[in-house]
């Protein structure tokens, strides 16, 4: 532990430094440390562990920043990014991979996993930049909520195809349930805590209720979310934003303890998995080259061309902040091998475009975001 | 993880309406939910890494609110009071046992699990109440430490026997290792840390990088605790200690949400390892209740005894406050297990020696500190 995070700050610092975020500093000092470099640490299973909570609690801060009905402002936007981002990556994937005369089945997943968004490094490179109540974040955060529904969706299609059948009715019921509980959740959540929070903890005698609810709220949807199918960190988002006008600063104090704590073992443990191993033959290398340029592209163009209603600056902020696939399309890889339709090549070609793709984002951002200071202070005095 | 959190927080609001410490509620939570009544759980690799890191944290929380210039201060005292709570204990277990018919060894391995002392448990119930700064507290809290490297002491001593020969040049360097570190870290830790920190601070450019420094020094003394051989609780409570003089409210803060959470899977921790199935014979139960007994008495009286300079309320503050076994007993019971010089009875006696005596203690440091709440403006305006 003492490793992992020691590491992660040191290259953070180094990254600062430079002028360049520290958050890529993070992810490549688990490169670093990792099995393929220095070999000092291999992910482990309690390692997996931590990582998870980290990201957990990087989206649960996230959403203690973020009002469900501002949100819902931006739903129309938010909903074209998604679809766009979901179904350009898809298509651009599946058809590269079919062309390179790749297996079907395997060119499919590989659309698949290009769908992929995690939002937790964009969330993180905003809020700690203080840019998550400009209306390009806002649009990411929805649409990334709305992307994990949509990918979890695609994913279940191409999973029941590569099983040999396609249950329509089981596809359907599975992203009923996602849609339902995402929504149900993001729609009532606020307003549930808002009445039934004072209450209960009016009623407690335990010392620090009001984060011991949290923590239960947060650990509960998270739980929830899993269940309905979609991914933990959108559960503990949720549980941010049902938490957000009720909650207070000491929660959030006490939130963010834990999240500096934790953060490093999930940006470490991205780094961890960044594997080179799979690229022996020049071809492979060349499709990863290529595919790594389709995910940056097709994510950029697809959610950019949603957002451009918008005005181009915000539409280049949304495309950018699309882009990181992080540790979603490794799982998707992970779940690829453990369905044994992907192969080592391509799992290793899946992960390494979710690494690279993660450690461009943040510097791409500070870019794209710029000099949003000062229209963050028009932002706030106008609005 | 949901459960864990849950079940505690929910056992502590039961007994805090009842009156009585929370603390003990979330213990008995784990007994509850664990292996041997309910059956929900059982005691995993996560659950052990989370628990001690929840300890760690609290240790650390209770070192940012101790100076060392105050521990050194009751160093005469706490000296004494560490020495008769490891003497009384150790002979009153050796005794009973050998008495009781077991083999030399078991029996001398017994005494050596009687000296553990689990500072946890009392730290975390005199900093939720504000008696940190008590003068009795500060005894409690200088002797635990000494406490811990004398048990090491004896249980280096006790191991080489089981061993075979004992090997008097390494238990020498074993105990001078474990002395050296912690007398040269509480020493001149905060002096260190006044005179680096500041500068380090200042040239940093992460975000948060007081907290950063905060863990990195927390993890390094953790780590250097186990390596030269004391508990890293020690560490992290040196590590506490250190930064006590220097940091601000914010670490605190930030460190408060990471116990807060963390905390119940110490507590749950404990009670998912209490387990009768060895008890099933009367001998067996008749020698677990007698050894209860005395491991109560035996460190109450020692280290009261110790106390008793300070004045009758005082000694029977420290007294109850050495009590609790938690942790620290079991990883004797593990060790003995291990090495093989004990039985499955006698682990299971020592296990549900260590869970009774850290749910008693609660309660008793209750009605020792009773009303300290007068005594502790008195202190504050007189001191």
């Amino acid at each position: 532990m003492l490793l992992v995070f020691a590491s992660a700050k040191l290259m953070a610092e180094l990254f600062e430094r430079v002028g360049q975020p520290g958050i890529v500093g993070e992810i490549l000092a688990g490169v670093l440390i990792g099995p393929h470099v220095l070999g000092w640490l291999a992910p482990t299973e309690l390692l997996t562990t931590l990582s998870e909570l980290g990201v957990m609690f990087l989206l649960f801060r996230v959403g203690l920043e973020v009002k469900a009905s501002e949100l819902m402002k931006v739903g129309g936007t938010a909903l074209l990014v998604a679809l766009a981002g979901v179904i350009v990556p898809f298509f651009a994937g599946w058809g590269l991979c079919a062309m390179w005369g790749e297996p079907r089945i395997e060119s499919l997943f590989t659309g698949a996993a290009m769908v992929a968004t995690s939002v937790g490094i964009t969330a993180q490179v905003l809020a700690s930049r203080g840019f998550l109540d400009l209306r390009a974040s806002r649009i990411i955060m929805a649409a990334a909520v709305v992307d994990d529904v949509l990918g979890l969706i695609v994913l279940a299609i191409v999973s029941s195809m590569a099983k040999g059948k396609v249950n329509y009715l089981d596809i359907a019921l599975t992203a009923g349930l996602a849609l339902g509980f995402t929504f149900f959740v993001a729609r009532f959540g606020t307003r549930t805590v808002r009445r039934v929070m004072p209450t209960v903890q009016a009623s407690l005698r335990v010392g620090e209720s009001e984060f011991a609810l949290a923590m239960t709220l947060l650990f509960a949807l998270s739980v929830l979310a899993v269940f309905a199918g979609v991914a933990a960190i959108i559960g503990a988002f949720l549980a941010g934003m049902a938490l957000s006008e009720t909650s207070e600063g000491h929660v959030t104090e006490l939130t963010n303890g834990v999240a500096e704590l934790l953060a490093p073992f999930f940006l470490v443990g991205i780094g961890l998995h960044f594997d080179l191993t799979a690229f022996s033959n020049r071809a492979t290398l060349g499709l990863a080259a290529l595919l790594l340029v389709l995910a940056v592209l097709s994510k950029f163009l697809g959610c950019g061309l949603g957002a451009i209603g918008m005005g181009r600056a915000d539409a280049i902020r949304v495309g950018v902040g699309m882009v990181p696939r992080g540790e979603v399309g490794m799982v998707v890889a992970q779940l690829g091998l453990s369905l044994n339709v992907i192969g080592h090549n391509t799992y290793g070609i899946i992960v390494f475009m979710s690494v690279v793709t993660t450690l461009i984002a943040p510097p791409l951002l500070k870019l794209a975001y710029g000099n949003a200071h000062y229209e963050h202070q028009d932002y706030v005095r106008l609005g």
